[in-house]
């Protein structure tokens, strides 16, 4: 897409520090790390999110995703990773081409990705089971 | 796996507040929810983690987490999402079979994913991608 900064990394001109690629994906370092060894993965093909993504992309990227886990593993040793992605400017996406975030851990600590919850408040578990389940 | 709680929700040995499955996932809401609608997506087949995932479910299980997306968008229509996992003890990982959280937002704010970052000090990029290139 015209004006997309990670189409532009996708197809080679925009810059960056490109660490796997595939013919579904590229894996580049974030130019903003919150981590040593932090990698976004994206797919080649424009989507704003995944809903955006067709179903036959989807394996490639996250195929791609556990490719960079592991060399990243292989090369820097953590101890443990954090997976993940932003949906929606609501949640704090920037770049409306969706990349998932490879982020490893040198030091054990953190509850997690469940920290990113707001809270769930009172719920009736069934009654919101039987909503999702029926959409 | 004998002993494994997910293993037994795949299986459905274990009680769970199932909203979707397939011939290689299974989603069911988090019994201890941190956001309204909060869903985890297994593989059927064991893995403790997406590296012991075989390529060839990895697009499977995916597909599931998107097509959780879709539900819990139609269903509870959130402001955006956060989705992810945890990599291992060190990040938070407590039952050794990968899961997939689909955390919805209804309240804008936060940054995300990289919140989960340990911080990266100074590194040297191109450095780094090599390392990970070569692994």
């Amino acid at each position: 897409m015209a004006n997309c900064i990670f189409c532009g990394v996708a197809a080679g001109t925009v810059a960056a520090h490109v660490v796997h690629d595939s013919p579904e994906a590229v894996a580049f370092l974030d130019r903003h790390p919150v981590a040593r060894g932090h990698v976004m993965v994206i797919p080649r093909t424009h989507a704003a999110n995944v809903l955006e993504l067709d179903d036959a992309a989807v394996g490639g990227l996250f195929r791609a995703v556990k490719e960079v886990v592991r060399k990243v593993n292989d090369a820097l040793r953590p101890a443990a990773f954090h997976v993940g992605w932003n949906h929606g400017k609501g949640a704090g996406q920037h770049v409306f081409h969706l990349h998932v975030h490879v982020l490893p851990r040198f030091h054990e600590g953190g509850r997690g990705v469940q920290m990113l919850g707001e809270g769930a408040g009172r719920v009736d578990l069934g009654e919101i089971a039987e909503a999702i389940r029926r959409a």
